[in-house]
């Protein structure tokens, strides 16, 4: 038995955002309609190496293939892989040596859909909070969905809120570090914060989206911007377990069954245009998705 | 970055009985000390092809690796693989692509440490319950620490068991179907069994060890053989979660803090020889040993 693994140039080369977004869009949709197999994460924790490692699985009903993903973090560094198995055999079709960049993607699209889809259509401009690959990555594949004039950015250390306004600059997008002081529209979080952000940061805002709570202990989003929301998650459970819809319900803000899944959303086209937060924790059904996608684009298009 | 992904063939040569007992043993031991950290393990059910994917992970703590296992049954076919990660650094180590022999292996040595160390040691007969690919790993792994001179057989289809009686000869070992008949002194239960197996099997038995209650539902062991036993588990939780452990308990025939750890029966030489049962499910730690153990060997005999 021989098993692919196929490196990132390869991945990069079939990964197009196209393909991106619409695995992350349909394994959503699919993922609100009940149509997926997600079994909850696996953590392992090494403190003596400041790293963890997160294991994902997931499947979309139908697809030919199912995911396994590895993502692990130690001193500040990501790394991982994901096994793409054959969901009519059991065998194992291919390794993704993605060094994690699917899951940044998956992450950057899912985020960009929701924020798309919940941002009045002639918003241009848009604040981020956080300075990581998220920060930028979240913008530049809202950008591929609609123009983006100006991106307003937060970060709790100057240095690198000046350097990810170069890096958007880069990108040809117009960045400056005044975010708490614009009061944009529309804001995405992207932070690791324990404690909820700047609330004047979220003034003016009608739509929030935030992609920063991945574990307990998490909060990025004001308790109070939850009143009277639209509240939209990626995964009800998850997004309640430890997302900050879940830290909004424990500080009594809203109901723990108020939210929508952000997969209905997408799906409708008449869509509520109230304020709104998206609560997106990363599930392994969109891991799934986008590594079926290069696999089986790979396998098309190449002779073994 | 390149992966190694070793074959099946490195692996056996690597992969002694020698290799597997030492990392087997040394993971039961860790484990009943609380030096391992094990996930509960991820499930994925493929009902439309007879299929299901069982996902475990671990980490013995000390150990230059850690490991995520997934292994696949598709219409009674196994399959998978083991993914190999650096625990100080998260990066990808190696994929063993073991097509299942690892799991095989690992649980054939548990198994047979226990029985050997449960069992008195003039016995040398054995009785098997079960046809698969385990009755005859158990009974062949337990005749490296300990001679075997008879095998009494026992399977729901008469052919199935005369083959597997073959295996046995075939092997140097004297086996013939009469397990229900003979009355052995020590029992090892392999089935996929979802009622009791037959208690005359058991009639005489001063150990049993079941190695096939690997999901709720499961059940081989008749509830009573465990009133006034020495129980063994190879994972407290996990066998009363989804063991015959936990089933006698919830039969109310034993107490659910009546377990001892398989480890701290395999690290203690003075041990207690009553009638006792082994009641073992696996646990992601030993698939971690005996991973690590072939990944450390083979970067330290080999150039990259």
């Amino acid at each position: 038995m021989t098993l692919p693994v196929i490196g990132l140039a390869e991945i990069t080369a079939i990964a197009t955002p196209e393909v991106i977004f619409t695995a992350v869009r349909e394994a959503l949709i699919a993922h609100a309609e009940a149509r997926t197999a997600v079994p909850p994460p696996m953590l392992l924790e090494f403190p003596d190496h400041a790293g963890d490692c997160h294991v994902k699985a997931g499947h979309v009903a139908g697809s030919p293939y199912f995911a396994v993903k590895i993502a692990s973090t130690f001193a500040s560094v990501n790394n991982g892989l994901i096994l793409v198995v054959d969901a009519t055999t059991g065998v194992p079709a291919a390794v993704l040596s993605d060094e994690g960049m699917l899951t940044s993607w998956r992450t950057a699209a899912a985020g960009a859909l929701i924020t798309h889809a919940l941002t009045p259509p002639e918003v241009d401009e848009v604040a981020v909070l956080g300075t990581g690959e998220q920060a930028l990555l979240q913008v530049l594949w809202l950008s591929k969905l609609r123009p983006i004039t100006r991106v307003h950015v937060w970060g709790r250390r100057p240095d690198a809120a000046a350097r990810l306004c170069q890096a958007f600059e880069a990108e040809g997008l117009d960045a400056r570090p005044d975010a708490l002081e614009a009061g944009a529209l529309c804001v995405i979080t992207t932070t690791a914060a324990r404690n909820p952000l700047p609330a004047e940061a979220f003034r003016n805002a009608v739509h929030v989206t935030g992609v920063g709570t991945d574990m307990p202990g998490k909060h990025e989003l004001p308790v109070e911007l939850f009143e009277n929301a639209l509240v939209a998650t990626d995964d009800h459970a998850q997004c309640l377990h430890h997302g900050d819809f879940g830290n909004a319900v424990r500080a009594g803000v809203i109901d723990a069954d108020a939210d929508v899944s952000v997969g209905t959303i997408l799906a409708d086209t008449n869509r509520a245009l109230s304020h709104s937060i998206a609560d997106l924790t990363g599930i392994g059904a969109t891991d799934a998705a986008v590594a079926s996608a290069v696999v089986g684009n790979r396998f098309s298009t190449t002779v073994e």
